[in-house]
């Protein structure tokens, strides 16, 4: 009784609006069970066609229709892709006119636009910040902490390195990130490098059981990963925050980019790219 | 007579699936200026009615109807956001009764889900390729080279970084990378520690005009920026690829996202996460 089904994500760019469409519809159906490929660059007439073969083969293997997730923006290509058997949801055939009609202007249909360096300020932008998150990844650099638009401060593997990373490479903010020592913790103070940037600074926290876990990953058995250990730095950590006026997360349950977004929400960023 | 709007993307987790679908959607209106504001984590159906508020004092400030793209998932919430006076264009509305009908199982409706940690594993699988792409950069560690799903190499600026942290955190791909050095590039030799793995490797070139420029930001007027240090470097780097037979592309016109889901493809990988 199980549901399972063929899902693929076509695209005449790199794929990833069709995945993220349909990777958040398919969220949707608890249960199911579905078999995802990615066919990026269908830039052709021909190359659609030889898609539309290969989906033949999989109807016909399986017994049942795949889903297509499509972004493709050529009318003819999408019209050789309609031939398959599959159930073919389109996004820009069921969103774009109701835009058009909105704004009074007609779409260009230019292909692969979404994720290329179609703005390429804007793409230069976000690999700044990559560059600027890399350099200054735990605490390794401080010499161009006046350009953070975010510091982000927690005890070691509560997340800081790839909310830096996440929030450069999607939004295009500037993110250093900060470890707090022993002594910082004990002592309930900021390290010193970042003491004069509090009004950029963001907390994370964790749970115990899930920091103890992380952490054994690493070094097992260490006084760093004790449960002990990671119930200090926590607690410590969350007094820190107050004390100083730090927003903060408990990152247990979140995920990299629910971190992220809460971060731009808390600290009243806007992306730059 | 330029088109100006004002877009909202509206969520009930991060706004990341409203967000791609709604600038794919916008990047086929060529010359039209968008002002683009994200309002994530919709819980509620009072937080729903003070955006609602908000919208109408936008309408009537600009005079125009703001285009929103919403990806809430509660019905409650979704009636209270169509009351505003707004063009409302939601993904699950519209995308989500034909892949019921397909699959014959009413979708759960549960919110947020998209970029949360409902999927656990897979979740852990991609914090821990961006762990492993941040430690094998730039041929920092060649500890746990086995593990690596891809090596990609490049003379200094041409994308290794961003594609390699790219692929960890958007497809799960434990990523390394590895510079060539001037004796690897004037010998067209592979780097020793990375000659064993040649069936992972997948090599990056860029334009000399480009590289000239990316350098110059870093080290202005420096042996390493000039345009025949780059003109040598990439031409040597051509000719390595080509001689060991790895498949390379120029990067020159790439986005960091075209970058990966070409490497995704060429070197035959699935995402893992």
């Amino acid at each position: 009784m199980a549901v399972q089904r063929d899902v693929f994500f076509l695209s005449d760019g790199t794929g990833i609006t069709a995945e993220t469409l349909g990777n958040a519809l398919l969220t949707q159906f608890e249960g199911c069970t579905f078999e995802k490929t990615t066919l990026p660059f269908i830039h052709s007439v021909e190359r659609a066609h030889s898609v539309v073969e290969y989906l033949r083969q999989v109807e016909k293997t399986s017994g049942e229709r795949p889903i297509v997730f499509s972004t493709t923006t050529s009318n003819a290509i999408r019209d050789e892709l309609r031939a398959a058997p599959v159930l073919f949801i389109d996004l820009f055939d069921s969103m774009l006119p109701a835009i058009e009609a909105e704004l009074g202007v007609k779409s260009t249909h230019a292909q692969g636009r979404a994720h290329s360096l179609a703005d390429g300020n804007r793409y230069d932008a976000r690999m700044a910040a990559v560059n600027y998150a890399m350099e200054h990844d735990d605490g390794q650099s401080v010499r161009d902490l006046p350009r953070a638009d975010v510091v982000l401060i927690a005890p070691s593997r509560c997340g800081k390195t790839p909310t830096s990373i996440y929030l450069a490479l999607q939004y295009g903010i500037f993110a250093a990130n900060f470890p707090l020592t022993e002594d910082d913790l004990t002592e309930l103070r900021l390290p010193r490098s970042i003491a004069t940037y509090s009004g950029k600074l963001f907390g994370l926290t964790s749970a115990i059981e899930r920091l103890h876990e992380v952490r054994s990953e690493r070094r097992p058995g260490s006084t760093y990963s004790s449960v002990s250990q990671c119930a200090f730095e926590l607690r410590q950590a969350e007094q820190l925050y107050r004390r100083h006026g730090i927003p903060y997360v408990n990152s247990e349950h979140m995920s990299v980019e629910e971190i992220a977004a809460t971060v731009m929400q808390e600290r009243g960023l806007r992306r730059t790219a």
